[in-house]
Parts: structure tokens; sequence; C-alpha cells
């Protein structure tokens, strides 16, 4: 079966992202459930679809149900869609599937591997999606469809997902971190993060060849206690940050005698 | 006056992509020491000059000598290089202009603000210099100098150059390894480090604008506890990652609300 109409129930990032990727794929996005039905008109009106704040509004025909929501909220969600015929799927990386209930027929799940915005439209070209279906005849259509707007799909299970979804913690969340207490250090010494911005695109571009360990740098790698121990000294007021400095500089020195 | 003539004091990552970039921009490197001759051997040939592992045997006539060393000889071979004529700077981010002894007449701090690796030839156009001098005529002598590579060159201060080598420890040396430990756990479950790339590459490109605040997501900054507990479940028997992953969320909720 070709996936044609699409029901997307949420209005945040990922939601919106999945909207305009739609749209610009020529798909029929036919309606856009939020809970606020304002955030659902806001995202309907520039799809030029229907919207509602009500489940049992939603079109009955539909070929995939998108639930694009906070985690916490899925199961509520998944326990009002029963009855539907189409294709339902969750977009978190944390959540297995078994979250749906018995009585949806067709199940699955569709993560994109990514950070969304709503400022910022990215292409899903090369966004990887992870698949998974509970009827291989709904894997085969899900995995067309995602095929249809990235070129990196896989069908990974609810147990992989989980450890993908955590390393993405570290490597993009975390990461995000970093740079924001970067950002913090350089403005209390009206030094401007622009300064930093060529260095944090080189660090990402490394990885892309070899393993990452193989691209550490800095004073813990090269075990310089001097420099450390100045660095401690600096963060001396900023007790928060001085305690991440010294686990994280243990870590790369104990994970480096572990290879 | 005019630097051309330049002795390069190291052969590690940044000496070896310093000199690559002289050559390139058609700047005389007369000779490389390293205090392992067959190391000052293997990058000299590729420059096609001179070298030594003999500090005494350095060309006694050059503009510019650039001291690219571990930190913590930097000391001890300014110590050595006395009565030279020419300008004699450090590329180290922690280390004050304060390092050099008085017999040095002209010194100063050559920052190159990037992650080197021997493996990658980096082009120096958009990497910033961070530079600093003893005499306002030497600074400007190696501001032009640095400016014949870069389009980014500071004056930057010896306190205010140590805070940006801080930041660059958060932003870059600790990326690196949120990327290692991500790689270690997709690796123990099988899965290929290339489906975080594009995620990775994302994360960097984000920052380019606004604040990295702004850019937040995952778990912690939505203060998603069952997520949270689930993530430190997987971790439980990597005790460092998981002391880790909860120093670290506890810090993104803690900033969030810190704004």
């Amino acid at each position: 079966m070709l996936i044609k109409d699409i029901v997307i129930i949420g209005s945040g990032n990922l939601a919106t992202n999945l909207a305009f990727e739609f749209i610009k794929s020529k798909k029929n996005v036919k309606c856009i459930y939020s809970r606020t039905e304002n955030n659902a008109k806001i995202l309907a009106d520039q799809c030029n679809c229907a919207y509602t704040d009500k489940l049992d509004e939603l079109p009955k025909s539909a070929d995939l149900y998108i639930i694009a929501v906070k985690d916490s909220a899925i199961e509520e969600i998944a326990g009002k869609l029963g009855g539907l015929s189409g294709i339902i799927v969750h977009t978190s990386g944390s959540t297995p599937m078994s979250v749906f209930p018995d009585s949806i027929k067709n199940c699955g799940v569709f993560y994109p591997l990514m950070t969304f915005s709503k400022a910022d439209q990215l292409l899903f070209r090369d966004i990887p999606i992870c698949i998974e279906a509970n009827l291989s005849g709904k894997n085969i259509d899900l995995m067309r469809f995602a095929k249809s707007i990235s070129k990196n799909v896989y069908n990974i299970s609810s147990d992989k997902r989980m450890m993908l979804h955590l390393a993405a913690v570290f490597a993009c969340n975390f990461t995000t971190f970093n740079y924001t207490v970067a950002e913090e250090l350089l403005q209390k010494n009206d030094l401007s993060f622009n300064l930093l911005k060529p260095l944090i695109l080189q660090t990402a571009k490394n990885i892309m060849i070899g393993k990452p360990a193989e691209h550490q740098t800095g004073p813990a790698v090269r075990e310089d206690e001097i420099v450390m121990r100045k660095q401690v000294k600096i963060l001396s007021d900023m007790p928060e940050y001085k305690e991440m400095y010294q686990l994280l500089s243990k870590l790369i020195i104990s994970t480096k005698h572990k290879k």
C-alpha cells in the first residue's frame, strides 16, 4: 500500500519539520492535531490543511498517523486512537513500540535521528530515519514511505533505538551544553563566542573520518597537569563547571588508558 | 619590519600544520627543530629546509621563532634562546607571555584557536589567531604577519587567552569526548557511528546562529524524568558514563532555570 494521506499529531519542533517536509515532497497532509487549538491552527494554516484539538475528530481514513508529541503523552494519545485502519507511528527514540495498546491494529515507529527546531527547516534527505512496525507488510509500506524523503532509512528495534537515542544525548544534547558553558565563560570575559565557531565546526568535521578518540586533543589527553590545575583554578568560583571539568578530564584520561 | 625568515621549534600537530601553511603562503621556513632529530628531519624534508635537534644550532638571523611544543617545555626552551634578535613567540593558550625570560628582547604569542592533527592539513584563512607582543612595534609586525595567513587576527592579552583556551576545552575537547562515548555505546550494540554523523554536524551548525542555550534539546532540558531514568538504567553497568550523564543532565536543568 502506498502511503499518501497523513495526519500529524503534534505541533512542536519535529511535527513542524515533518509537516513542511511532507508538503515539499507533495504528500497529502490531511489534518494537524494539537491539544492547543491555536498551535494546530498556526501549523495547519501554513500547510493549507485541516486542524483540530479533538482526537475523535481526526480523519478516519488516513494512511498514516504520526504521533510527534513529548514522550510522556504518547501512551495516552495512542490509547484514544483504536479502530483506525491506517498505520499509527510514534517518533520517539526512547519509547518502545509496545507503548501501543492492542486496540491498534497497525503500529510502528518513525524516528528521525536529528535535533529539530521550528526556526530552522531541515532537509530530510540526509537525516537517518529509524523505522519499526508490528507487521511485516506495514514495515514495507513504512520503509517505502521513509525512503521517499530520506536516503538513510533503517529497520531498528525498540531496544537498539533506545541505545541510539542515548548515544544521541551524549553526541548532541551534552555537546550543545558544552557550547553553552564555553559561551558563558567567554561572555564573562568580554570575548566573542564567534572566536570559537571555526573550532566547533572543525571538531564536528573531524569525526567524519576515523574513530572519535583519535581526534581527542587538549590538556586532559596529554595529561598536562599544570594546565589542568590552572584551568580548575579559573573555575573555582563556578563550582558546577569545575565539577564538570574535573569529571570529564578524569574520564578522558581513564578512557585513553582503557584502549 | 616584514617577517620573512621563520624557524619552527617543534614537530607535532601544530608545528606541522604551521610549516605546511607557511610553505603554501610562500614564506621562508629556514629550519625545523625537534628534540628528536628524526622528527625534525621528517618535517624538514617535506618543507625542503634545514633541521636540528640542538637549540644552539638554530639560525641566528631569522625574523620569527615559533615555539610549538607542549606547554611544559616552553619555559626551558625559551630560557635557551636569549640573544636572538628576531621575535620569539609561543603558541600556547594557557601560558602567559611572562614565561619568557628577560634575556629575550622581542617576545610574544601566536595562538591559533583550533584543534590540529598531522593527518589533516587545515586552511588557516578562517582560523582565529590571537597575538600578543611585549613591544608595540613587534605587535605590529606580528599582526601583519598573522594577517597574511588568516583573516581573523586579534590582539588578546595573556589573561583573556587563558579564558579562551578554557572555553575551547569545553567546546572542543569535551565535545570530542562526548562523540567518543556515543561511539562506544553504539559499538557495544552493533550500531554504526555513521548514524550519528548528520546529527553531530547539525548540532555544530546550529550554534552559528543565536545563543547555544537556545539550541538545547533532549530529555534534560525538557525535564523528562521518565526518559532520564530509563537512560540512567541503561548506563548502570558503565558507572563512569552514568556519573557523566547525571551530572550533565543536572547542569542542563539548573542552567535552564538560571536564565
